[in-house]
This record gives structure tokens, sequence and C-alpha cells, in this order.
């Protein structure tokens, strides 16, 4: 591993404390670096708060002077914003510091905007070195990518199911197919996502809650509830009125979409600031996404049974759904399988 | 890992050789250490062959004299026998070459003979250690010791399935689900079976082979083909006589078990000499060895798609089956599960 790809590994580590909270902006790290030491580091928390680049300078200046700054190299997961948007441009942030390198992994998403900081500051005489750690950096802006580039969310479909993929229990069986280490980790997926899709038959069901609970309170104060959405195929009304999604203290954080209409959801929810959507749902929905070609990832975990129950964990594909960047986890008893459904473009 | 467990190591690895070789006998290993020096080892390699201590005092004797293999100590997978057999007892062979110390891993399965061994040795003031590498000394043996207590053979339900528990490709699709790395680790599998089972459905949809072929030269050379059993609901009349089962080189060793009697079937095998059959069938066939109770373990290969074809690689199973010692590994782009169905008793 070169200094550069080091120094980029530890500017990826802050961008991830940011995943599922920058909505709509995507989790960016920066890290600041002189004579082959760390200055300072940063993350961008929230939209409307400064940018990764300012976090990282402002934390280098409450450690050093500004003269310490001065010639550093600043690593970035991805390519600075060069024009204003809600905060000023980050290269003229940059440019200020005296910083004399610029470090980034992923590109600005914008085909109008990529590329353009490195541009702009060879144009002022600092040195860009791009691609460092693409791929990882690429990945943590995923669901900012497919919502700058197609104005809907990243979807993640999840589900929980037998090894033989089926997904409800016979009567008298426990509710819980899978392990409570498989259950705390939906808790963090729910955590990385801006909203929970559900359908109208789950919340009939098994009226869930969908929210976010057993995680650490540290967590639970960074983030407000995900939004729920319960696409139906009939309309609002025959849903039932007792449901909690309908009643708990997050109720006015709960969507209807009527008419089985998933492309009208997902726009709804893009217009709602919400980049990564995460779907717990029957199999038939679950298939709808598929078949809409609406879903980019799987997280799928596997209890140890074979179930051979009535109900597919996805029901009724017309087609094989191939996938890309398997990655399989054990989880307690279970394993987990995160994979994407459409293979990322490099 | 003390001095003990790694010889025994080597001798699970001898006993390896012989997997899916020495039915109805058991895969055995055994290797001969004196002053913490390997002097000979050796594998019991077909019924009415040398068992494995006399192939691992053979080979020590012809490498070493009889003195320097006198006061040896002998490491074998499994108890030896102590009774006159197809071949004289091996405890005799032991005492006869000095040898001062036996270690075994697994205990003889038939309760009625096993520590007998112990109790013969020590009365001649021989040193007997037991239960070293024991877990995996009895996984060894655990076809050859389900045959010797119940009178049935260890039963692998083989099976290659989309993430979703689907098994058939739409019309149009390469009739391979599973990568060509699977497909090679398929015939290990039936390499280290007796008898390949399939159903008469399978026959008449897919007319499979169900030979050994895509393997090493050597290996082929050792075994002759598993023995084919077709079990069928109806009878042998109603089965395609076009079959390649029927009409290939092999044919001779094709077995009809009518009435879908699953039962009947497993013990037409086990009274033929098999130890482990390897059932590669559609669900339903699947799904009766998990309700008969017959099954003991799967080999589940899980091609990265979904697929929501209609037929289910486990169909209608009334109650859930829990796995156990479940391990996962990647094959090529597949994920291969081997796990137990019922739990090994340890």
């Amino acid at each position: 591993m070169t200094a550069d790809e080091k120094w980029m590994q530890l500017a990826i580590a802050e961008a991830r404390k940011g995943v599922g909270l920058t909505s709509p902006n995507p989790p960016v790290g920066a890290v600041i670096v002189k004579d082959n030491k760390l200055l300072g580091k940063g993350w961008h928390t929230q939209a409307g708060k400064p940018h990764a680049e300012r976090e990282a300078i402002a934390d280098t200046l409450r450690r050093h002077s500004p003269e310490d700054l001065s010639g550093a190299t600043i690593y970035i997961t991805l390519e600075p914003c060069s024009s204003h948007g809600r905060t000023p441009p980050c290269t003229e942030a940059i440019t200020t510091a005296g910083i004399i390198r610029v470090v980034y992994g992923a590109e600005d998403p914008n085909p109008d905007h990529a590329g353009r900081a490195q541009t702009l500051l060879e144009s002022m005489h600092i040195a860009v070195s791009t691609g460092i750690g693409k791929a990882e950096c690429q990945s943590l802006i995923r669901a900012f990518a497919k919502r700058q580039t197609t104005g809907l969310p990243w979807v993640t479909l999840k589900s929980a199911m037998s090894l033989d993929g089926r997904i409800t229990r016979p009567p008298g069986e426990s509710q819980w197919l899978t392990s409570p280490e498989s259950r705390a980790y939906v808790q963090q997926l729910r955590f990385e996502s801006d909203a929970i899709v559900t359908g109208g038959n789950t919340l009939r069901i098994d009226d869930p809650a969908l929210t976010l609970r057993s995680i650490a309170a540290e967590q639970l104060r960074q983030k407000q509830q995900p939004l729920r959405m319960v696409i139906t195929r009939g309309n609002r009304a025959a849903l039932p009125e007792t449901a909690q999604l309908f009643n708990d203290a997050y109720s006015d954080r709960t969507l209807v979409q009527e008419n089985g209409d998933l492309m009208a959801a997902m726009k709804t929810l893009a217009d709602a600031d919400c980049i990564s959507v995460l779907v717990e749902a029957g199999g038939t929905l679950m298939a709808a996404f598929l078949e809409a070609g609406l879903a980019d990832e799987v997280a799928l975990f596997y209890a140890p049974m074979l179930s051979g129950g009535p109900d597919a964990a996805f029901a009724g594909l017309p087609n094989d759904t191939h996938l890309h960047h398997q990655e399989y986890t054990r989880i307690g008893n279970d394993i987990l399988l995160r994979a994407l459904i459409t293979p990322p473009v490099l």
C-alpha cells in the first residue's frame, strides 16, 4: 500500500461515520497530511453543515498553526465541490488554506461537474491526484450518485429467509427466523437508510414498527427515524388504521403509495431528500422491485434451516436477476449475503 | 497443538485418501512414530485389503528394521479391530510389531466393540490414549457408523439452486445453474459416494448420466462407478427405456425402487455394501428424504442469482429442518453450504 493509499483509507474511515446521516448529500471524509504526518481530519456530518474538507481544515487549525497547514496535502474521498451550494466552494477553502496538493478518490457523479475541480485546482498550480481508493470511494457515494444521475434513490432489498428461500414460519413457530446478531445488523442497515419501504400485506399481517431502536444511544441521537413508506396495491383507506406506523410517535413520518406504483413511491422519497431506501417486505413486493429495475442491492440473511413453507422470499420473478460483488459474512448462526444487482461502473 | 494432535492430523490426512473407496469399511489412516520421528504411514485402501495399521507397519518395515519399529507409537484414526474379520485382528499385528503405545481418535461405533481394543491392549501392558482428534476422526467414519448402528446408509442431499431456493432455469437459459468449479466439486462428492439417487421425474426431464467422469484419471482408476438408484412413485415399466442410466456402459449398476419407497431403497443400497449415498434430485424427492428422517447431510450450491422460477429446491416440507455445523465455502462465483441434519453425538 502506498502512502497515498494509506491516507486515503483514513479518509474513507472518516467518511463512513456519515453513512445514513448526510442525505441528500453523500458521506465524505478528508484528512490533511504534511511530511507524512497527520495534521487533521473530518467528515461531513449533515446537509447544510460544513463539507468534509472544511471540517478537516478546522480540525487542523485547532491543533496547528496556519503556517503548519500551508504546504500540506489533503486527501478527500470525493472530488471537492467547485461551485456555490448551501456552502461556499471547497476548492476556495483549499487554496485559501495554502494546501499544495489534493488527492481525491471518486469524481463528482454529476457529469457536468466531474473533473471540474481538477482543472480549477491545477490552473492555480495545486497538484491533483485522482483515483486513489476509487472503488471504495465510489461505493461510499453509490446512493448519492444514483439519485444525482437518475432522480431515484438507491434501493436495497432486505430479507431473512431459510436456506431454501422461504420467508414465513409455520404457525406456532417463532416469528424470528434469524439470530439476535442478524436482527442487530438490520438495525444498522436501517441506520444507514433514509427510508424503509414495506407492503400493505406486511402491514396487515405483521404490523411492523420499522423503527431504529436496538442501537447505541449515541447513534440514535445523531439521526431522526427513517421515513416509512407503505406501498399498497389498493388505496390508503383499505389499510388498517390501527397499524403501528399510523399511530406511533413517528406517524408523521409514514407515507403511503397507492396503486402499487413503485416508481411514484421512489420519486416521492427522492423528492423528500432520500438517497438510500431499505425494502423490508414480502416476496411479491420484493420481486416487483426487481422486475421494475428499481432495486440496486440485496442484503439477504439466511437462517440455518430448510423450511419449505408456502411463502417465497422472492415470488414470481419472470427472469433471473444476476448478482455481483457478492460478500458473504457469518453473523451468529446465520449467513448474510450482500450483493449488487447493477454491477458498479468503474 | 500437542505432539499427539500433530501426529493424529497426519493419520487423518492418510485416512482421507480412502474416503469413497473402502465401503462397507470406513476410511482409516495410521502413522507410526518413534522419538518424535515418523517411521511409516498407511491407509485402508479397499475392503478385503489390509487395514491401515498393517499398511503403516508394512511401510515402516520397508524403510526401517524391526528393532526400529519396536518401542514405537502408532496413531490410528479409529480404534483398532480386536476380532477376526476378513483380516486377522489389528491388535495382534500391533503387539507382534513391538509397538508400546496406541493412540486412537474414534471408538468403534459398534457399541459391543467400543473400548474393547483399549482393554485388550492395556492387559498386554501397551499404553493407550483415546479421543485425540476425536471430532474429526468421528466425522471421517460418520457414514460407516450410521450403517453399523442403523443398517442404513449415510445420505447427503446435493442441490444447486438460486439464492431464492429455486432449481429450474426458465426455458432458453443454460442448463447449468452453477459455475464450472462447483460442477467439479460435485464430481468429488460423487467420488466419495457409493451410490447416487435420483427420481423418476428427473430421469424423464433431464436424463442425467450420474457418472464419475470429469475427475483425475488417477482417481477414476481407483474406483468403480457409483451405483445409480432411481426412485419412482410408479413402477419400473413407466420409466423411459431410452434413459442413459439404462443404456450406458454401467447400466448393470442402475437400480430402480418402485412405489416411492425410500426406506426400501436405502436398505437395498446398504445391503449392497453402500455406506454413503448422494441424492441428486428435484425438490419433491429432496423433501421426501427430509420428511422420512433419512437424510443426514446437505451439500447445497448457491448460484449468484435470484431466479423466482416455479420449482423449489425443497418442495412442500411440513416442518423446519434445522441444520448444524454449517460450513460455507466460496467456490468460483457460487457458495457451497455443507451442513449436518442430525447433530453429531460427541
